[in-house]
């Protein structure tokens, strides 16, 4: 019932117009090649598969979900699911973006990112079991041994295999420090490791022959708390010399949860009772290590967000278009039909805009994020690979956070406006909050992405990171604030852009005398700073989409309207957002424990 | 695994100490003798049953659903919930606030909203197969011929039937003007009606021998529109002149709802094929007879979400006092421990405190609102019915969308809380975000609810009743701004009401020129409006905390200190919705339709 069409023509405003992707890429001799067409190639057939291969699975592995053969210890994945990813690997997809060096691509991230946002708005909980794989295949890339590296990344990179991450036990989560999974060390330097971990996403399933585990264990020495954890690959299967499959290794999951969405992504209980793996990296240096992959992997969570918002607008639009009830209030709008089409309602644009507002913003935020990684891994300048690491580095928690956030209350508002139709199964519409939902607490809650901001890339280098995008701000401000069309954007971008300097220092003081006041002003200042950047990706497209209007394409036309929008109806929440954040803490620690 | 402890303590406090319940009831003749004793003693007796028989179904019965048998269209509802709506029927629960003239026991509606405040806590969905009995009891009983009332008054009353409401169809919601079943006049004087339901709560199950269905359909003659639309009842089985079953009626359920939430409640499909009825009040008045009971109905909608604010609040201080995770960044407040509560963190607190602000003021609103149902039904005096009834017409948009926009939030956030756990069904906090989400729907939406209050309830009476509201607020202030220790709470509800007079002559003079401009703000302006009548309240309570907290009972304790986490974190929030508000109709509907 509900429908996807692959939104190409926004991706390569963004791409090629926005963030102008391909002027990057000469800089970096790794993708000099990379040109638009090749670009708009791997989307255009990327968006084929999303759209025709994955998402026709999106409701029906919502309602079928996945079983467990407690006999076995065997996952069964929804009807069509082994199918679709058979295609995937056949395609070549898996390997866009990984290193020739062992059989992949080459593409650069952001273009793999673009693929994962139609990936994730066609089929979110299908797009994690590959989506998983490649966190794994990263940490490997980064830490494994030339032996770890030889054995696992050419079937990660082909998709024959997939991999996990084994982090969270059942009395932490966050706090990984207090993790308990043990490793013995054998005598032929393997380890032998005994533990129970949960929430492990796409942590055994029947898409392929084997499934790369990587775990976090301690060793019989470790010192306590997080600085005595180390990371290993336990694969499903033991791997023998000649790369064939060896011995099952004794990682078997214990059962599957049920969730509120993401059914048909298997979220297991996996008990590890003495599985033998290998050390990745250095002893104790796990949670470093797991790191690395961190800022990929928690862009991919925004880019679901923003995969799901995309569909839940689309369909939203379709309905809002078709569906009669009521006469606009200003007078009949169709006078030819016995009521008006719901879309002339000004609230029913108003949920309809805000969520693509979010797309849009958030498209370019994520594009122009996923691009700075690139730069990070590839780019022949030192500073510009450091200056790009920092901005990556602030971003991260936005898009995390802002994205997910923003996802679930635009799906909620696409599903409002089909009214009670929003709520039953059958238009795919709740399926998408439910989804969405889960975004909001994997790969650090938001409340951790907001710690993360605040205190640790904005207040620890006194707001360095912080400035440094402030000037990207200051400058567009200088150039496009000549122009008499541009005030009602710059105006208040610029005005935003003082009122979070001096909440900044405002907040920064007050955590001087107790650090607790960051986590009092975190999840607000978050939203505050996540506007800021929205605010000014607005203003840049909106100066595009001023200079290009006289082509006549009513793209810019849509383009401009939605900036309008977003300044008027979206970015005053933060005049009451910096009031609560500036409210400080004792509203909220006052109250004794035992009062609640 | 999750727990509900009836909150009597808070009950009784709205209810005696700020509302003083039985200071009205003494003036109203029918309700004089309902003393302090009594109310506590209904609802700590309805507690029990809310928490003992009802709550433990409640997961379970998510879990299993209703069940169609196609072949008899009969519904099963899940394992426990016949035999607890039997011993509900034991109990005289029905009966609470009925007509004794029908076996009623006469109570105040303002008991019964609070008994059905914990029942909703309890199990939501169980709770409409009552709930939704009543409305189709307060129908009957306005307009019902004396017939009618002999034959299905006294059944609802006991509870050995239940009732329905037969509006939606396919393809008409929120416009009833579209609908198409039809009512054929019989030799007999009554109606053989033909047509299709859908979305009917409780429409059918197993839990009575009999099932009430209040029908809108169209007589032959009927005028095109909402004017066209006549109220039938329509029995499941019809009624024998000694009261006894009859004959079956060809009223059957289709098909049942596949939803997001409330999954124990029958959501069905009804097919009338000539299903015998009789005429409920006038020909073409079938929408008027409906409205009577609509006040209630919304007001019953918006108890649903305060008592899911209720559980899940519960839910989420258990949890955030148990589990630990790591320190608190101001340093270790469990020493003894791995890590601290996670209770100690700013954030957590402030997802607590937002669904604990919210419950309690949205308590008070209820209270407030379900005793000015009783004075208009039941006053003495001709002025104050009209007044009460005005100020009912006023609260009810706003209990209805701004408690059920509030629930949804703060179910989410005291989701957020247990982080992955709360995604996973077995901690009940998801089920209790899904059940949240119809009641932004049902009912009229929440942007229907914001038409009505802007539209109908303010601009059209030239703001009469919101001014009569302004002096109540006006009058608190005079009396409670004269003290020092109340300033923080008065200075901002004062200010508040200003900008709230400033803001609807605005809109009034705007919605002149374009009556759109209705549409464009009105959902803004609820939450405002919601937002002055909860600092209002809350205002209100401070100052009975302020007053009692030399008695040492750290109710009134955490009451001040809820009071100002309202003002500090909460009320902030209506400085960016006044500018959203203020920003017109424009930014919604320059962009042309085909653009979206």
């Amino acid at each position: 019932m509900p429908q996807y069409t692959p939104p190409l023509r926004d991706l390569q405003f963004v791409l090629h117009e926005l963030v102008q992707v391909t002027e990057s890429f000469k800089q970096m001799p790794v993708h000099a090649e990379v040109d638009v067409d090749t670009v708009n190639a791997v989307l255009e057939e990327g968006g084929k598969f999303a759209a025709g291969v994955v998402f026709p699975l999106n409701q029906s592995g919502d309602a079928e979900g996945c079983t467990l053969d407690r006999s076995t210890h065997e996952v069964r994945t929804p009807a069509g699911y082994k199918a679709a990813y058979a295609q995937y690997v056949d395609g070549g997809w898996p390997s866009l973006s990984c290193d020739p060096a062992y059989g992949g691509q080459g593409l650069p991230h952001v273009v793999n990112q673009c693929f994962y946002e139609m990936l994730n708005s066609a089929n979110q909980a299908w797009t994690m079991y590959p989506g998983l794989s490649h966190g794994a295949y990263e940490c490997l890339h980064a830490h494994g041994t030339p032996e770890q590296k030889a054995t696992y990344l050419p079937k990660l990179t082909s998709g024959v295999w997939t991999g996990t991450m084994c982090l969270t036990e059942p009395h932490c989560g966050t706090d990984l420090g207090l993790l308990r999974t043990r490793a013995e060390p054998q005598p032929d330097g393997s380890y032998a490791i005994t533990g129970a971990k949960i929430f492990i996403s796409a942590g055994e399933h029947d898409l392929t022959e084997n499934i790369v585990h990587l775990v976090l264990a301690r060793l019989p020495d470790a010192p306590v708390g997080s600085k005595g954890i180390s990371l290993f690959v336990v694969p499903k299967f033991l791997v023998n010399a000649d790369g064939s499959l060896g011995a099952r290794n004794p990682i078997h999951c214990g059962g599957l949860e049920h969730k509120m969405g993401i059914h048909s992504n298997a979220t297991a209980q996996m008990v590890l009772e003495g599985a033998i793996g290998t050390l990745v990296g250095e002893p104790h240096k796990g949670l470093a290590a797991m790191f690395v992959m961190m800022n990929a992997a928690r862009l991919g969570v925004g880019m679901q967000s923003l995969g799901l918002t995309e569909v839940a607008y689309q369909n939203a639009v379709a309905y809002a278009k078709d569906r009669i009830q009521m006469r606009a209030l200003s007078g009949p709008k169709n006078p030819d039909k016995p009521a008006d089409s719901i879309i002339v309602h000004p609230d029913v644009r108003k949920m309809l805009l805000t969520a693509r507002a979010y797309a849009e913003a958030g498209r370019a935020l994520c594009v122009h994020t996923a691009l700075l990684l690139d730069q990070e891994l590839s780019h022949p300048d030192e500073d510009v690979r450091r200056a790009s690491a920092d901005e990556v580095a602030l971003l991260t928690p936005i898009v995390k956070a802002f994205l997910t956030d923003n996802g679930w209350i635009a799906t909620s508002h696409c599903m409002q406006v089909f009214g009670g139709h929003g709520y039953i199964r059958e238009w795919g519409m709740e399926q998408y909050v439910r989804d969405a939902r889960i975004n909001m607490i994997y790969e650090g809650t938001n409340t951790i992405q907001s710690l993360d901001l605040l205190g640790r890339k904005v207040l620890a280098d006194n707001g360095k990171k912080l400035k440094a995008f402030g000037r990207r701000i200051a400058e567009f401000v200088e150039d496009a604030g000549v122009r008499e069309d541009m005030q009602e954007f710059v105006n208040p971008l610029a005005d935003l852009g003082d009122k979070v300097t001096k909440l900044t220092t405002e907040l920064g003081m007050k955590a001087f005398g107790n650090p607790d006041e960051v986590g009092a002003a975190a999840v607000d200042y978050l939203r505050v700073v996540g506007h800021l950047v929205f605010a000014y990706f607005w203003a840049r497209m909106a100066l595009i989409a001023l200079d290009k209007q006289a082509s006549g394409d009513a793209f810019y036309t849509a383009k401009l309207h939605t900036a309008r929008f977003y300044f008027a109806k979206l970015l005053p929440e933060t005049a009451g957002l910096i009031r609560t954040a500036r409210s400080g803490l004792n509203p909220l620690m006052a109250m004794d424990e035992s009062l609640f």
